[in-house]
């Protein structure tokens, strides 16, 4: 059950190494705080080995990536790699600009990941390599809608085998998929994507749950997707007239915070096909 | 109407650029999400052609620069130029740094600027010059105030004239003059002086004015100034006892978000010199 | 009386430089323009010095740091200690990495601090200086409880009087000494801790608090760790069943904002040994 992957992060309190961007990094630390894991962040070349040794996972996310956090990001990977630790991408902008693709491309190339995780344009930037930087539009393929939804199944289920990681593409829709098996999650509230950095958010939630279930990653990430949306959900429902975006915001990293197995359970709506 | 303004916003989704200090990006991007703009950030010279060019506009703001950013400013500057993408820029702290007032005069000189906004000794310290850096106090002209107002708004249609660029002066009254015409606002609130960034997510939310309004950029400056000032009035009538800066910082996001065009026009408080 | 010290905080305005990290920046500029301070961030080496010199303080802290930030400290730090403003440091994280401790240790050995405040990990790893790099749980010492406190007392006077520096260990019960007498103060909640960055804003409040009270730095750093528990303890009274920790953050500096000197006095609770 789903709720068991979030009861044994509040129990296992997994330690998760952070190279993220400056736009939403203190959200995503304390979203992990929410669910009971623990932050660290680093990005730099000489600091983040040692970081990542005493940590249980590693997020990377290229929001903001640079010259000298892009040399921080493979040199953790393969620390994290060696020590067997569960690596996530969060490839933010692939496709937007030549550097953000081919960067997340080398990851992908140097790296073992045991997740990807990103928006539908950007997991199709990657798919399709690093020839596609036109500009984010280009790339963009129809949202993942119940229309379209067989097709995006296929797509992700490939994507997944491709890489040897799992694939998780978020959005109204979400998918989780380690090439066999696919949840299909409708958790969350359009309003989420008004709110920078809820990606960002679910990106270092879902370390924490790898690190913290590794017995079974695939039910973990589909676990820290549907906490993700169903925290959109009961924060939206204490949301007052007044309230907007930033208030929102509160309201979903409290809701993490206030959520246990039980609750979770009751409000994850998935289906695995 | 200045309504029009930020409907035009809400219709458009102007995508913004912004190489932005670390400080208050968080909040920059949520008041760009809240006012129905997109937010992107890149500071990275390798990164930032390409980010921008995806764009519709940039918001330059120095508020913690570094070597490496700067070299992004221009890159960016330069792109957005050729592409006559509207761009803005805060020039945070010119004056209280040689850096500082050196790297926003470059940037003046390099760079074509829509709109330079920043509080009057910023402005003050760019008008005269690099010589200008013995602090921040010894440049800090009287603040701009009912009895030093027509001198003010003399001084900052010149600096229109002077530079070419719409230039904005925030403060208790806030002026945006283009050199002939000269909005005196007198909306906001001065507790919005107590919570850090209202003046980069100003900067942020006025970029957006531009771009979805390209047949008008004075009148958009001046209602993206109104909509600020309106939405700490606003978030201000929603405080509690117990409240302090940090949730009303979280209103006035919150404001905005749940303005529209008519609630603006009611409640703008300005005249034209 | 400790009140006195925030009362001066706010009737000084100190102006304090911060060199601090990425994570939790925001809300440190938040809570130092809580309690009446001003923040200014700059990192960038050819820019710290103008800036440390026009402030009447400096905050250091090694969260996030990097090469370029590095050379930043040790260029502020050495003007400020020209200039005989206090000066802070946070060694976040020392202990958790040999570029981290050993940093700590440089920035200790070159520069004059008036303040050392770290968790009881960070503080042990500094004392037990820069060969203790094998991991964050390798360094802990028991916490500072009951039990272990006459101890914990000792430990604090003695790295105080080495250093020369106000040392302050900050947990469940806080210690601040200047090597003769030792404040413990028993302020605070458990649940901050599951907010990012009480430390690093604890860090900033003090630094403000440091500089507004030249005249007692040892009673104004005990004053700052009252406030921060204090208002942990008001800003807790104040939360609702659906809150949690993003609004936890918001509550604590919000009853920074509307505290005062008696109520300082009131709610501290300490003794001084």
């Amino acid at each position: 059950m789903l709720g068991d992957c979030l009861e044994k992060v509040r129990a296992r309190v997994p330690l998760v190494h952070n190279i993220t961007n400056y736009v939403t990094v203190n959200d995503v630390a304390n979203v992990l705080l929410a669910c009971g894991g623990s932050p660290i962040m680093s990005d730099e070349p000489e600091d983040v080995e040692d970081i990542t040794s005493i940590c249980g996972g590693l997020n990377i996310n290229i929001g903001t990536l640079n010259q000298s956090s892009i040399k921080g990001m493979f040199l953790a990977g393969k620390r994290a790699n060696e020590l067997k630790h569960p690596v996530l991408l969060d490839p933010v902008g692939a496709g937007a600009s030549k550097l953000r693709t081919d960067t997340a491309v080398k990851l992908m190339d140097e790296l073992r990941f045991t997740v990807i995780r990103g928006n539908i344009s950007e997991i199709k930037a990657l798919a399709l390599g690093s020839a596609t930087t036109k500009g984010v539009d280009a790339d963009i393929a129809d949202a993942v809608t119940e229309d379209t939804l067989d097709a995006s199944i296929a797509f992700v289920k490939s994507f997944a085998k491709k890489t040897g990681a799992i694939v998780a593409v978020t959005g109204a829709i979400d998918l989780v998929s380690d090439s066999e098996k696919c949840y299909v999650i409708r958790n969350g509230r359009p309003q989420m994507g008004r709110i920078t950095g809820t990606g960002c958010q679910l990106s270092g939630l879902m370390t924490a749950f790898l690190v913290a279930n590794p017995e079974n990653h695939l039910e973990s990430a589909a676990a820290a997707v549907c906490t993700m949306g169903l925290a959109g959900e009961i924060g939206w429902s204490n949301m007052k007239p007044e309230d907007g975006n930033s208030t929102y915001r509160n309201r979903i990293i409290d809701a993490i915070y206030n959520m246990d197995g039980n609750m979770l359970n009751k409000g994850a709506l998935y289906e695995v096909r």
